[in-house]
């Protein structure tokens, strides 16, 4: 497939998403403070970024609301409480996970809704229940699109199949998932042609988020950039789960379209990110994510052993070879 | 050019050079404990790693050697204190700065040394002096390398010409080096396909030496690699001036030639690295780091800001941009 762009000129197919109170609130159970989240849509808005996620529609039945704060559930209330009617140029998203979401009742029709994009997660042995959600939220009126995660633990058929299933469904874009910071570019390289084939043949746009356990989160994101895809998700800093995400910093440098501008990015960095990251929030490469990326497990194991503090890296690797 | 080498196969022509003590030596002033220096040649030669590179050969006459740690003049005995006469299938490597280094006289026989490999550092304008030097190592009888600092502030056609020397040249080795972490995978493949193509004519290896400003050094490293080139430095979390180099850790865990064994090197990280950050040695990815990187300049300034604990990144950048 051959590259699509270069390093001079601007794709107006490319899509920024701002994921940091998605997968950053995986790091700090969604308790984020109102002022860091009205700082960060007004950054976002200020920057260009295209979407920017607030949250996860998690079930009330199945989590209690006590325990998280409020982005684990994204009220609608809530969102326009920050948006009000969102009269900016960038669209909302949320991720409703599969099994975790009580989709029917809990997403509105959007013209009720201040929502533009609903995010299906789902591992790929539950495309059926995905492609379900993926046509409620699409009659329902919204852009969607459908994030198959772990897709480095996915058998080559079986990917096959579920982008096949995806092509038929009304989803507007397919996600390529590096859930455990596994991948290297060269094997986003073929992920990439898989997904672009298939999104070329039936109309779908194709999107990446990626993880980065072996720093690999940011060039990644451009190597599957450079095969045409287009929608690219990063968060403030690489704010994310275990070791984090592609940097948003990063990739608004990286990108030439007039339409972005880093430097509000900047200014959200030194007022929002470092003072949490002085609270004692923790993320970022470190040996034990690195482990897990490369032996291309959950990085559960990993996120238990910094919060100890281990440093024992021998140890615990060989600990992690045990239960492979 | 064609990809070299899979992910699953090895290629007998990779070897891997650590830079630690020299590339990081630029952070502490080269003032490592012995305790350090010997930890790090024993992992070094327990990993597999192919060369270790003990520091500079600087000029006594331009440096006062008590304002530095031993490793910035590699005194012969200073390194036979470490590795006595070197009885392990590691080669030893130092570095030659041109303009900075009394070669003629600093650098004896290698019959008489148990040094294997001399690395000259040389900038673009300085290449007549540079093709000096490698003669003289040669004459000696070292293995030689060039490394062109600075490559991504090159006119191509300056850098064709400087090439081309060098393919005429008796240097085994020609380094594509990307001092200020400005280059991006995209950029590393253009440039190791016109070396390797110089390479080829001339029967010379292609090396790699990156830095890790837009966290891409491993990722140009292995872009690098994949393309046909040879010599890959890294060094031991990264350590190396500003934001450091590509990381041995993310290295070894990548190559699969049963040579390496990443083990020893967790080890070495958990016993004499984490001490040293802790003592107060700063290095890694930052802001200001990114900003130099993004903008092609020599990372001094961010080597300030660091160091003066700025965090007005907004305000950096905007100095920059007036710098440039």
């Amino acid at each position: 497939m051959a590259q699509k762009g270069d390093l001079m000129t601007v794709r107006s197919d490319i899509r920024v998403v701002d994921a940091t109170l998605r997968d950053g609130g995986l790091v700090n159970n969604f308790e984020f403070t109102d002022e860091f989240v009205n700082a960060l849509y007004r950054a976002n808005v200020k920057a260009g970024v295209d979407y920017m996620e607030f949250g996860y529609k998690a079930s009330k039945e199945l989590f209690d609301v006590n325990k998280f704060g409020k982005w684990k559930f994204c009220n609608e209330e809530d969102i326009r409480a920050v948006v009000g009617d969102n009269n900016s140029d960038m669209k909302i998203a949320v991720m409703a996970d599969v099994g975790r979401t009580d989709y029917e009742t809990d997403i509105v029709d959007r013209s009720d809704s201040v929502i533009d994009l609903i995010r299906v997660a789902t591992y790929i042995h539950q495309m059926p229940t995905a492609i379900r959600m993926v046509e409620d939220a699409k009659k329902k009126g919204y852009e969607v699109s459908c994030n198959i995660m772990a897709v480095s633990k996915a058998k080559e058929s079986d990917l096959a199949q579920a982008l096949e299933m995806l092509g038929n469904s009304p989803v507007d874009v397919i996600y390529l998932v590096d859930s455990y910071g596994s991948l290297v570019p060269e094997q986003v390289r073929r992920l990439s042609e898989q997904y672009l084939e298939v999104g070329e043949k039936y109309g779908k746009q194709i999107g990446i988020h990626a993880h980065n356990n072996q720093q690999l989160a940011f060039a990644n994101t451009i190597e599957a950039l450079s095969n045409g895809v287009s929608y690219l998700d990063a968060t403030m800093n690489g704010m994310g789960r275990g070791c984090g995400n592609c940097s948003m910093e990063l990739l608004l440098s990286f990108l030439k379209n007039p339409q972005y501008n880093v430097y509000p990015i900047f200014r959200f960095l030194q007022n929002q990110i470092l003072p949490l990251r002085e609270s004692g929030v923790v993320w970022g490469y470190d040996i034990p994510y690195l482990l897990t990326g490369k032996l291309n497990q959950h990085p559960r194991a990993a996120i238990e052993a910094v919060k100890q503090g281990r440093t024992d890296y021998a140890e615990f690797y060989t600990e992690l070879l045990e239960n492979e």
